[in-house]
């Protein structure tokens, strides 16, 4: 990150080349090079719109500053949407024609497969749960900006808030916390731990987590009707816990207008995810 | 509707029989006949699973009732969807090979044109915009037992709870009420009347379905990035006043998240468009 646009673009570049050196191929057995971003992702030109991940990198053409080191084709796309692709084409998703990945971690996003194929919408931006408002009250406030949307009630990002609050509601805390402990270093890791010594305060932050993420897959289910959804992302390392108050919330809003079942199930390539969406890219 | 299922079915085949005589028309003239129906309908075997509108009609077959009367296809499917495709084919979709239609009206849903065909889903019910939830722990109910659904809170069967509420917080009206005055009378056009009167309390309610329904339209819009949002339904009559106030949140909530320009724009075929859209089925 320290390196900025260029000698990010330079960095990934010569990880690719060197790669493909150790391993003894030549660019052209490949079909190509598949790259997933966080962010807002025009996928048609291959430019980073915005993104919050990392500094820099407005309207930057990724695609095509990666492109100008490689002879095959680079294809860039938003890192849920690689995911989603992934879990498709070698995941949970296998056999399916219509699924949606969500990925619940630093942020919270999702890929739409529709038909068979990744669905992008208008910009390439489609998919972008996480911005959608379920508490338009709330005094949780997004990066984005906006009040109430599910990044800014469930995610990882959103977890030191969440925490604070409750404490500050007089919650009490099972949690090691000395004087000088610093509240915005919570995380999924500490809140697992919580869960583990059966800390209330962190069983309820991850109880509203699943609620809000609940709530979401129940909108989602409502306005595509997929088959299947698939979970992945840090903080579902949380567990059975987790998905089991997801799946609670779920189907408590769903009940008669569920027609037919509907699988909501973990991520099967879990870890290189991305990497291996990202890869598949190539092949869509 | 007093006639029941049978009855139903029997004079619904004795209009169009009727039509097609009146007309000279033979069956082998069309390519089929098309039926738009509010509710849950299953595409693939036309059955309606739950519908609020009609008495009876559970788990009720009613395109194999009806293709009993012809020799020509008879394609049953819910009445958004129907409206949303005779939008696309003849209406303000003209064009695009992604919309989504919304019908603002007693109820609210929606129906999805993407890749240049309806969108259904598992079960047919692709499109259940009124029933996502964006205000979890409101006390106005939707006729399907969830809190804070958009048709809770935005829709035709909700303006008299939503009225009776500003009332009991004290708002005053304008319109003239008297002391047998039925509050559950209280509809689009009651009001339409009190908006050209210029009352604050209709004014109110107006205001808070137009911020309800401008919080859905963004939430399709992270979803699905349309590039085409096409709004019909008796509500919409209320005129600029409703619709400025639905841009006016969609665009507060998108802001910079908006690449590239979205259309939100009033039904073309006003009227007639559930009519022209359930025939338009047959040409799909």
């Amino acid at each position: 990150v320290e390196e900025g646009e260029e000698g990010m673009v330079d960095l990934i570049a010569g990880q690719v080349k060197e790669l493909l050196k150790r391993n003894q191929v030549k660019q052209s057995d490949l079909p190509g090079i598949g790259v997933g971003c966080a962010g807002h992702i025009r996928h048609s030109d291959g430019v980073i719109v915005t993104t919050s991940n990392l500094e820099g990198f407005n309207n930057y053409p990724l695609r095509a500053e990666l492109q100008s080191h490689f002879d095959i084709p680079v294809i860039l796309d938003n890192d849920a949407n690689a995911q989603a692709y992934g879990e498709y084409k070698f995941g949970a998703g296998k056999g399916t024609r219509d699924m949606i990945f969500v990925t619940i971690s630093t942020g919270i996003g999702a890929g739409l497969v529709i038909n068979g194929g990744l669905y992008r919408g208008m910009s390439g931006t489609a998919g972008e749960f996480g911005h959608t408002i379920v508490e338009p009250g709330s005094d949780l406030v997004c990066t984005c900006g906006n009040r109430g949307c599910i990044m800014a009630l469930a995610c990882g990002m959103a977890l030191p808030y969440m925490f604070e609050k409750k404490l500050r509601e007089g919650m009490e805390t099972k949690l090691n916390m000395p004087p000088k402990f610093n509240i915005s270093k919570i995380n999924g890791q500490t809140l697992k731990k919580g869960l583990d010594m059966d800390d209330p305060l962190s069983k309820a932050v991850i109880s509203d987590s699943a609620y809000y993420v609940g709530i979401g897959l129940y909108n989602l289910f409502q306005i595509l009707n997929p088959p299947l959804i698939v979970l992945g992302g840090g903080l579902t390392n949380w567990g059975e816990f987790y998905l089991d108050k997801i799946k609670e919330t779920f189907y408590e809003l769903a009940r008669d207008m569920l027609i037919d079942p509907i699988r909501i199930v973990l991520s099967e390539i879990v870890g290189d995810a991305g990497v291996i969406g990202a890869a598949a890219l190539s092949l869509e």
